[in-house]
């Protein structure tokens, strides 16, 4: 059996017919179909339909609420923090940016948390949602597993937490940082586990410290903060603005959604939006933002490099690629997802017909 | 001639007359020397009164405003732009924490940004300023030298732009994270060839991208960020919200103020400031605060690690002790104090009265 190459399209209908099997309301399983494959899309491939096995398993083990009734809970003119009642996070975190876009429009900044949601894909689908409002976003998130001790330490009490910010510009793409704040997202080592790589050094050690390579042995060791006790300095900090501040999960309190399919995960998100209108011509803004870039891609280059990238710039590249020549699906993954659609009694995603 | 030990006041009042003999008005002194010497409280060495000889050169330069007329040029319900009029940082920046607060109170999050401002020590001075009100806050700046290429490039676009984020605790110290997004901020760089040393390998790198460890040597190269990639978006996403969308300078923009004693820099910085009471009750936030850093400081550890510390304990521990037992100045330093103290006709530090 190859690699399965197919459309974005074909890859939304499969994951919205999965969820749709497991009980969510139409329009709700087509959100997720849709994000889930626009993270794939994007070259996201730890956080797109590589995901569908472990939903659906949580899903069928009752630790997700298939039909929630997501709430705001506290509101300000400028804030907000919404309940998600155990729902998908991708339900949640759109709600939130959408909430967060149109609070922005009228204070000029806003800041919408989230608890009680769910994992919800690539932290950079959320912050990119405001671009489409000439809008700039942050976001933050607490990850569904704690891989990284705090510096120093054994236990593991912290997780990739990822930081993602959009930013548009005018002519240039915009620029998107998205970055868990280890040096490698746990999603990736399992990318590498299921391709059958080595990690490079650097990505994980084990509990005496010494590097740890092969990813099948992820659970021996943690994940590696980015330049240090920076980096856990960092994670720290975005799960107190994403966890502890919503009253969402943190330290001892995550739960390891990968290992666990009945727990209720209690995930914190936190979406901030700025309107760059509130600072001046949204235009001149963006013309600036080119100016930069363009700044950047015309650096002189150091030997070894041919070009020089802007944050973002790499999964704008990849979008176009996929759009254009469709997505590959390793071998492994479609035999687990062939697993799932027997289950659930849908098509196979080789089978999915494309709207 | 050997250190000089001398209380935060004797600091404070030393640079406060020295602020005042160039211009600035008896206030706008105070507040500066004030704020100096609460970052040598607090360990921020390569922010205090190590600048001393460095901002009087520039305002006699002519490079800074001693009398700016600081103000909002954009502000909605939420944010502010603030035109710092080229006045000194500390100035415009303790103007924006205020605001800032001010409008998270009654808005939940507030987002102020200043331009035509200058540099204004440690970014977690202003971080912290909303602490005393309970809240949460954000800080970022664009660094007032550009010391770092994009990744894989040798142009020296960007800088060490910090980020400061500080989140009160209950009974435990608040949390205050302060980190540049290189390895080493340049301030330390300095720092080190004033105490006469080398710096650790992967500080900074020449440009054939070989370890540089003199610090004398330091404009031959340029800092490592942190994470590589990582870091170099992080620094380039801080210039771009602490910058860019002030209408402050970022990129090929950014003045050398070290090496440049009359242009003006058009510093941009940025404060987020959130109120907990927002997402519910601050003292249960706070507690949960308080919850976190002790499963944190009780985590088990690595061998070679005696304790672990959570963000800001050590500059907390660090302004005790200085606050106890005097604050050490290096003779080196001393000795550019005594040069400034005479051009400008005011008491040595030695001689400085305490009020």
């Amino acid at each position: 059996m190859s690699d399965l190459n197919v459309s974005h399209t074909r890859l939304a209908a499969f994951i919205t017919a999965t969820m749709q099997a497991v009980g969510l309301p139409a329009d709700d399983a087509r959100t997720i179909g849709e994000l889930m494959a626009e993270a794939d899309l994007q070259g996201s491939d730890g956080h797109g339909v590589i995901r569908v096995p472990v939903y659906i398993r949580r899903i069928l083990g009752g630790a997700v609420n298939v039909r929630p009734e997501i709430k705001v809970v506290e509101e300000r003119a400028a804030t907000a923090l919404i309940d998600g009642d155990n729902g998908m996070g991708h339900l949640v975190m759109k709600r939130a940016a959408e909430l967060a876009t149109e609070k922005a429009r009228r204070c000029g900044v806003a800041w919408v948390g989230s608890r009680y949601s769910n994992h919800a894909g690539p932290a950079s689908l959320y912050a990119r949602m405001p671009l489409a409002h000439d809008m700039v976003s942050l976001y933050f998130a607490v990850g569904n597993a704690n891989h990284l001790p705090p510096w120093g330490g054994l236990d593991m009490l912290l997780s990739t937490n990822p930081i993602a910010v959009a930013l548009p510009a005018h002519e240039e793409a915009p620029v998107v940082l998205d970055m868990a704040t280890t040096v490698a997202a746990y999603g990736k080592v399992k990318a590498k586990a299921m391709l059958g790589e080595m990690m490079p050094e650097g990505w994980m050690i084990d509990r005496q410290g010494q590097p740890l390579l092969d990813p099948h042995r992820r659970e021996e060791g943690f994940l590696l903060p980015i330049g240090g006790y920076k980096g856990y300095g960092l994670s720290m900090i975005v799960g107190l603005l994403a966890g502890t501040l919503n009253g969402a999960a943190m330290g001892t309190e995550v739960v390891d959604f990968n290992n666990d399919d009945t727990s209720v995960t209690n995930t914190g998100q936190a979406i901030c939006v700025i309107d760059p209108a509130a600072f001046g011509d949204t235009l001149a803004f963006k013309q600036r933002v080119d100016k930069l870039v363009r700044e950047i891609h015309a650096s002189e280059r150091m030997p070894g490099f041919d070009r020089i990238w802007v944050p973002g710039e790499q999964s704008h590249l990849k979008r176009e690629r996929h759009l254009a020549q469709g997505i590959a699906v390793p071998a492994s993954l479609v035999r687990e997802l062939d697993a799932v659609a027997r289950q659930l009694g849908v098509p196979t995603l080789a089978d999915t017909p494309t709207p």
